[in-house]
């Protein structure tokens, strides 16, 4: 089994995989695989593991083509469903079980669509297909928190060509989702309101970074982005957890996100990116944290496009460069 | 002027260039250099901005031929060296001007030479070289940090394919040095004890996870590390700062880089690489807390091999997965 490692310095956990790859297995990076042998199309349900959810044509039966959109487990999993959390010492250092789940959303048919073209009436379908999961994950009190991503394009991470995102649920909260819940935190007990609302204020006053703007959501470049291009996606309503979007919130955010997927592709060249959706982390184990958290945390989207290979320098120091002011870069997104 | 910017949430400052590129400078990732375009190379001094300083054969003069390492300052430097700090706010955020300095320690006058084949003297003049631009940067009151780190390879972020490190000081404390710090002295706090001290001690009582041991150094392969065949070289006498190491660990440490270096190449054929020395802030303009750091903190190399792409998940997430654990990763390593 794998299992969850825990850097002492850094509070870090991290996936140590149990069958290691040996040097010679790191090869050089592929080339994309083309439709004939890609196992998420259409037509090659009995190769993929037993779907979990789906967006299906009236008619169509699980597991057969049909379907417009479809959740399957990850077929490679990082973390296992089954089983306990077996925390344990290790001498100085800490571990436990790699419980959890990897699942894979399958975001249309077609091989060939680009995040571009997917449509909103399809972005709706995939949103939805958030919820549910996040909504069935969160049932499962081993788990501290499920993250919905996307990695577009190879230099972004993306294992297949085919539009998809992924979801992975811990039971520990990631770092770096722990470092914005304590940030939100702090701005709160120092100014009494929450950090999110008073950026969206800030950015309708200033108007320099905002991209586009729909009835209950604003897209923009943050102030202190860290890499070009970058932006955000925030519901204009303070609530913390994505899951609790009401149905008119759902479809406005499909109507935001396939208009900036256009804008994107148009400017970049449907440049590889990832986004993450950094909701709040599983309320039911920790109920009593519930109140606070409802008030000082709001849920946003993080679109990242991937131009520029960034050094080990950024990573390790965490101080980044950027080549494109956010200022410009919303007006070139403004204007796409 | 560029200007540095602060994340409001994160607490994390970024570099924003005053030119900003354009959508279409992005350009997809050139083939490296060769020897007869290579700026770095000897004999194209004149068209370098003038050195700061070099080791040089016997009778050799300041950008002339003759030189074994030289330090110039960077082309197209993120941060000044003229200027004050200039801190001040603008609606919520945060900002400062770009005060500090960016260099470039060419490591021989050899283009093709890899890091495996500089050799332990080379290593030791390169070494002598960062601790003699340490010492000199940390007289200036205005910076609080010094990094020195190497990017090797494309695929590492490296802007030329000539052997080369860089060293960026800064008016602030980088973020994640800042978290590795404040890691360190929380684990002081709670056990009157060093966490790189106790790592150490661990690492050889358990002896699975290290490499190499000199008189002075010990290099091992992390317990919870993030990036497969990552490795930290940590001297085994407790002090925090780079600088302050003796002739005799000079020596050594040329000996332990060399020969990790020699490893890292044999075994996955000179892969793009990172390292990073991890050392203190500057005591200078913060003399009262010198005491406690000097306790708390000891400095290291972290090095960095990359053999996947990152996707934009484990950066956003802070959770990363990796496919060698550390035992074998170190076996592997230990062999070479």
């Amino acid at each position: 089994m794998h299992e969850l490692r825990k850097d002492p310095l850094m509070n870090r956990w991290v996936a140590v995989m149990s069958d290691s790859m040996a040097p010679g297995d790191y090869q050089l990076p592929e080339n994309g695989t083309t439709e004939t042998e890609c196992v998420l199309c259409s037509g090659r349900e009995k190769d993929t593991p037993p779907e979990i959810t789906a967006v299906r044509g009236y008619g169509s039966r699980p597991n057969e083509p049909g379907w417009l959109a479809r959740v399957i487990p990850s077929f490679r999993p990082i973390l296992n469903v089954e089983g306990d959390l077996g925390r344990r010492g290790v001498g100085m250092y800490d571990r436990m079980n790699s419980v959890g789940a990897n699942e894979i959303i399958i975001e249309t048919p077609e091989h060939g669509k680009t995040s571009a073209e997917l449509g909103f009436e399809q972005m709706i379908r995939i949103i939805s297909l958030y919820k549910e999961r996040i909504k069935d994950l969160e049932k499962d009190l081993r788990l501290r928190y499920i993250m919905v991503y996307k990695n577009s394009g190879k230099e972004a991470g993306a294992l297949y060509s085919h539009p998809h995102s992924q979801i992975l649920a811990t039971p520990v909260i990631p770092r770096r989702v722990k470092e914005e819940l304590d940030g939100a935190k702090r701005y709160y007990s120092y100014k009494d309101r929450c950090i999110f609302c008073d950026i969206i204020r800030e950015e309708l006053r200033t108007g320099d970074r905002v991209i586009y703007e729909t009835k209950k959501y604003i897209a923009f470049c943050p102030y202190a982005q860290r890499y070009s291009f970058e932006f955000c996606i925030m519901p204009k309503r303070h609530f913390c957890a994505f899951q609790e979007m009401t149905m008119e919130e759902m479809e406005d955010l499909g109507l935001m996100l396939s208009a900036m997927m256009k804008k994107l592709g148009a400017i970049l060249k449907n440049p590889p990116y990832n986004y993450i959706i950094h909701t709040a982390p599983n309320m039911i184990p920790r109920r009593d944290h519930w109140h606070t958290l409802g008030e000082d945390f709001h849920w946003h989207i993080e679109v990242m496009p991937k131009l520029e290979r960034v050094s080990g320098f950024e990573w390790g120091s965490g101080f980044y460069v950027v080549t494109t002011s956010p200022e410009d870069a919303a007006k070139y997104l403004r204007e796409a």
